[in-house]
């Protein structure tokens, strides 16, 4: 009886741990985020209950959860990304620590590198960037983010947010004293089939990645020139 | 025809990816970091050439990797972590784009998460922090890290470093502002079956962490009380 809480990676199936899957495939209880791949739900037991988390609030899960975990169940809680890096984890874990139920943290593979990676960006490069500062497009009351803090953290950002706020959020960070012209990219629905990705500046990134669609991330910093020259080298060695 | 960067995970075997498990299973050369786990190596086929990269330098790694790719074999360089995370694996890609040999990136399960996880510290939690910074715990040019972006960035921080330095980086964060009593946890081989860790501020983790082995994580921030707190709480649920 223990309720694992697992992340099944940044959206490719393929992404998920071995020992995440292998938990999978042995659970009585899936209880799976809306943005997991249904090829990892499809994993489970045939006659293992599957709760998808779609139209259930945050609370409602926790409790769940606590539920099945109390009545002696094992139960998987499928994540996307990494339960514990913005995937409000750890609240769950809470709410199960104080119900005495036993649970386990399976890490994963997240977002804030394997998608840039995806656009072959690296977060860090040496000579480049030997930092790296994730957040949220948004503050933590849900409105303006810190632009002065972040466009002082120097090394990369790389920042999770819906696109309709990313013309705000360019401006928001050159008014707050980072140049136009710092490399910046998007890369929307990265690690799956259709993923998509724009290659520009802060001062131009908003108009280019019009009409790419959500969860998409943007990377700010020299490391996108990293990527740029990649994907060019890459090209060019398909094409010859 | 490939080269494959594949991140091999934070130690833990079991934190591969399936993707990545796969392609060890299936490739023709393996050449792997010091740090990757011997259970994965050995999970390469039987006549596979097996290369360590114990001894030898980056350069002549990448120079490896260009040369297997060339003729033509199916090669996994299975590195530690995630291989665009401090991982020099962007470097790697690039001489491999340049010599024209096709490459893929893998994402692995990076230790800036995993590891913090593996003590129930989450790097992000709701109301408490919404932003993190990761960095190396010296400086791009091995020499003292920016301090002053450090204490500034806000959020929590992660830093990877050898334990050697641990009192100097506390003293200069305090130093650039940062409370001596800001919450900070020393994570000690994270994942693995001989993990240590120790909790306590900036002003007293360093005498705490004594004794403690490399590879090590810092982590900084109001984060570690969550981590700590769940702690306390899965213990009390598996002694009662």
């Amino acid at each position: 009886m223990t309720v694992h809480l697992v992340g099944a990676g940044p959206g490719d199936p393929g992404l998920i741990t071995a020992r995440g899957l292998e938990l999978v495939r042995s659970c009585e209880v899936l209880v799976a985020d809306a943005l997991v791949s249904q090829e990892l739900v499809d994993e489970a037991p045939d006659d293992a209950l599957i709760v998808s988390r779609v139209g259930l609030s945050q609370d409602a899960v926790t409790s769940l959860l606590v539920a099945y975990g109390a009545a002696g169940l094992d139960v998987v809680r499928l994540k996307g990304g990494d339960p514990f890096v913005f995937g409000r984890g750890a609240e769950e874990a809470l709410a199960l620590a104080e119900g005495g139920i036993p649970f386990e943290i399976v890490p994963g593979v997240s977002s804030i590198a394997a998608v840039p990676a995806s656009a072959l960006i690296p977060v860090t490069h040496r000579g480049v960037s030997d930092r790296v500062t994730i957040a949220s497009g948004h503050g933590a009351d849900g409105g303006e983010p810190d632009y002065a803090a972040l466009a002082g953290a120097g090394g990369t950002l790389v920042l999770f947010m819906g696109l309709e706020r990313l013309e705000r959020l360019c401006d928001g960070l050159v008014d707050a004293g980072l140049p136009a012209s710092t490399p910046a990219a998007v890369v929307s629905r990265g690690t799956l089939p259709d993923q998509e990705s724009v290659f520009g500046t802060l001062g131009d990134i908003a108009g280019l990645a019009a009409g790419l669609e959500s969860p998409a991330l943007v990377i700010v910093g020299e490391v996108v020139t990293v990527g740029a020259k990649l994907a060019a080298a890459l090209t060019a060695s398909v094409a010859a």
